[in-house]
């Protein structure tokens, strides 16, 4: 046979020079990171090399990273800066992409087996049960999100309705299957509704309050209408922490409801579950624990690094039931690698990360009472911001923050709304564009709103000032320029 | 307000030390695999580590480290190894590894927006097209692995055939669908089947013919026999290298026939499909390129670390179809960091890792050219494999390898079909105990076997040879115990 090769280095000397190189690389950026634009736009060189062609022939790894530090690391999304407070997300963490680099050394496969990094896995996921005030025999597994995270609950709650042997083997058939949530739910369980095969309009989305809570009076109305005609109600899909608002539904009273009408109560918990370690603002999160189902998210307010998130179930067995399969190549053995429980069995991948590992070593390292400190910590930032825009005559508070979301428009006097609308749209965009600051944009019942979600360790309360003071620099003269555009 | 925290390091020095501890341990055993066992038991106070309940307070990250040095590092599933061939994995690789550390620092989200992670997301795709023969103008997107990308592929076929408009908004309603794939097929099927709502009995296991592939005359007649009965025909899963024994369906015939009969080709190229840029063995992928879709996986066969699978789907506009989806907070803006179209709009996802870099530094280093020499030497090697097995006269090789995996068994003569099994067994669990090879088991027909799929950079030929020797030792005194047992 001929010569063979493989991936590893020739060379392992050079290989670790280049791994310290991008080590230093990453602690320089991490460490000035305050210092750096938020976010900068691609110049078209940069643009250009991501058309070029596979490569046939290698080069030696620093190289690559030279491309990599002019083309990749000067143009991040932001969300590891201060000042990033767009979409929602976590600023990740340098022992996090520790515990990723880690993870991918290891190389292990956590779709089971009899190794230690499967008991890590459980034992994360046993954490996150205590978080959340889940029981120890509660079920769960770790996801690359809170959105299949939300699916694997919602697809236990829809094969538990119909009857797992009944809905596995010959699908929905004629079933007629409504859920519930309030009209502030997150997209993702619209896709979940299509991917199920049961459609949007099984999705019954009911207004809310003036809190952008889930009305529970319609949501009663809405049930036994619907139980009137034929249809039958599988589950209420309560949000722990809207994307809009960051409004938490009134937990316990759907609870309640869900016993009352023997519904399965999942809670979308991706935003807010986790503020229930935070020891002043953990109260809000009082009904939780009563869920048959949990998606929450360690990537967004733990900061771990891009992937993970999570799904409980109470009863381990319903889980089980859902997911569960057996393949011939894959018999549990008595003995060796395979004694062990399948970890995919709890979800819809096959092969699975190693996403636990980044978690468990920033909690082992920080403790969890840091973390629910720091979500506190955002909690009174966003209190701080919206304290600052109260204050102002030309800006408007558009919803009560309840965790770290505030809603809110520069409101001057003279404009109409839609020149209203275009001054907000358009100092966000140079906020973002000055690389200052990073907000996004959103909609409070139909009126368009800057929005800032501040689920960051970075941040400093003197950030907030700092945006606050940036938006009165820039919004004058832009809204003397539509007044006058407007009079012409 | 009071002093604020945050998870940076107040050390970032003590930090950079214990980052290049991690490099250092991790190449050491990297460099050092070789030597170190395939695999071994966990002793009890390890397996006790991971019941402790979460910490509370923290601890410096080097401490950390300590721990996983001593709980976590020596006890891996072992698909580093060059001797591990159990299930189907991919053995990882260094660069790879740091690819996810750099992902993790860089942190950015790939659900989308305007920064450079997301170019490079959308350039590893194109790559990936260039490798299959998909054109340019097709879509894909990168996944968690494999069985999600199947599920992505199916949901469109789906959802194609019922008219997009219809099933996203009211579901399966009355629909009778039926999916075809030979009885070899993967299990995610099965799950992707399900949580569609469609059931397993939706598809239709089809017999094989004696190479394990499709038999196109059976699934020609279940065809006719479906659409007789009114049951809506949507799909052909084409398996291009199969779990059991690495069987690539004729794709040029069911190409035809999926043209002929107008259904959506869907190809499981989870193993096989990335063996098209193998200069010896492409030619056996003739076909895939016709496919409507095709899910393969960078995290197997281009040695990735866990996780990157990839669904290509030759027609865009059929691909978002199916997923897109917007949010008044996910408005796309004419500038800044939301001016880019959403990479979530392509999946079930939405935030999503930054799981391009590894596979694009890894191309980069290696060039794609010395992929496609990797991917022929496994094959040599497991054609090596078997030459051994044809010449033992107590082995019996269970299918005609066309891929890298290997169905055997021992086969000495004078034992009954159980002993030969329960002989086969303790073999396979001896071999993984003895921490000199991982192998594991599947049945090909109705005989239980052993089986070797060698995805594996690092092994060598001289590797065969060791497993080879390693069961001529072991299995003669075991044969002979079960022939005593069976005599008293
Ligand atoms: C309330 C809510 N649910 C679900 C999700 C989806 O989570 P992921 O992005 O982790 O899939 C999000 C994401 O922001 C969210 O805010
Ligand atoms: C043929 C085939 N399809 C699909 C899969 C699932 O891929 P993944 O484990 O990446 O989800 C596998 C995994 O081994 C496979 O062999």
């Amino acid at each position: 046979m001929k010569e063979e090769e493989t991936l590893d280095p020739a060379d392992w000397e050079a290989m670790r020079a280049t791994a310290y190189r991008m080590v230093d690389e990453a602690i320089s950026r991490l460490s000035e990171v305050r210092d750096a634009p938020v976010w900068q736009d691609m110049p078209d060189p940069v643009r250009a090399s991501y058309k070029e062609p596979i490569p046939l022939n290698g080069q030696p790894l620093d190289k690559v990273f030279d491309e990599i530090k002019t083309n990749l690391l000067p143009y991040p999304m932001g969300n590891i800066h201060p000042r990033f407070w767009m979409w929602y997300m976590g600023s990740s963490n340098f022992t996090g992409a520790l515990g990723d680099f880690l993870a991918a050394a290891l190389g292990s496969n956590l779709g089971g087996g009899n190794h230690a990094a499967a008991l890590m896995d459980r034992q994360v996921v046993d954490w996150l049960k205590t978080m959340t005030g889940f029981p120890a025999e509660a079920s769960g597994t770790l996801t690359s999100g809170g959105s299949v995270a939300n699916l694997i609950g919602l697809t236990v709650a829809r094969n538990e309705a119909l009857g797992q042997q009944e809905i596995r083997e010959h699908g929905l058939g004629n079933a007629n299957l409504a859920f519930y949530a309030s009209d502030q739910i997150h997209g993702c369980h619209m896709t979940a509704m299509e991917v199920l095969g049961l459609g949007r309009s099984s999705l019954r989305l009911l207004p809310c309050k003036g809190d952008y809570t889930l009305d529970v009076t319609a949501l009663r109305h809405q049930i036994a209408n619907d139980r009137a005609n034929g249809i039958q109600p599988v589950a209420i899909i309560a949000t722990a922490g809207t994307i809009n608002t960051g409004a938490i539904d009134d937990l316990p009273a759907l609870a309640d409801l869900a016993e009352e009408e023997c519904l399965w109560l999942h809670v979308d918990g991706c935003i807010g579950a986790l503020a229930a370690i935070a020891p002043k603002n953990g109260g809000k999160l009082v009904g939780l624990e009563r869920a048959d189902s949990v998606a929450l998210d360690p990537h967004k307010w733990l900061h771990a690094p891009f992937e993970v998130g999570c799904c409980l179930v109470k009863d381990k067995a319903q889980h089980i039931d859902t997911f569960a399969l057996s393949q011939a190549y894959l018999e549990k053995e008595p003995r060796g690698v395979a004694a062990a429980d399948w970890l995919h069995d709890f979800g819809i991948q096959t092969s699975r990360g190693f996403r636990a590992l980044k978690v468990w070593m920033s909690l082992k390292e920080h403790g969890v009472e840091k973390f629910g400190r720091l979500i506190d910590q955002n909690i009174a930032q966003a209190e701080f911001l919206a304290d600052r825009i109260r204050a102002d005559p030309d800006m408007e508070l558009l919803a009560e923050p309840v965790l770290d979301i505030v809603c809110f428009r520069i409101y001057p006097p003279g404009l109409s709304e839609a020149d209203i609308e275009d001054l907000n749209r358009e100092i966000m965009l140079r906020l973002q564009e000055g690389g200052l600051v990073a907000l996004s944009d959103t909609r409070v019942g139909s009126i368009y709103a800057l929005r800032c979600a501040i689920a960051n360790h970075r941040t400093l309360s003197k950030d907030i000032d700092i945006l606050v003071d940036e938006i009165r620099r820039l919004y004058p003269k832009l809204a003397l320029d539509l007044r006058e555009g407007s009079n012409q």
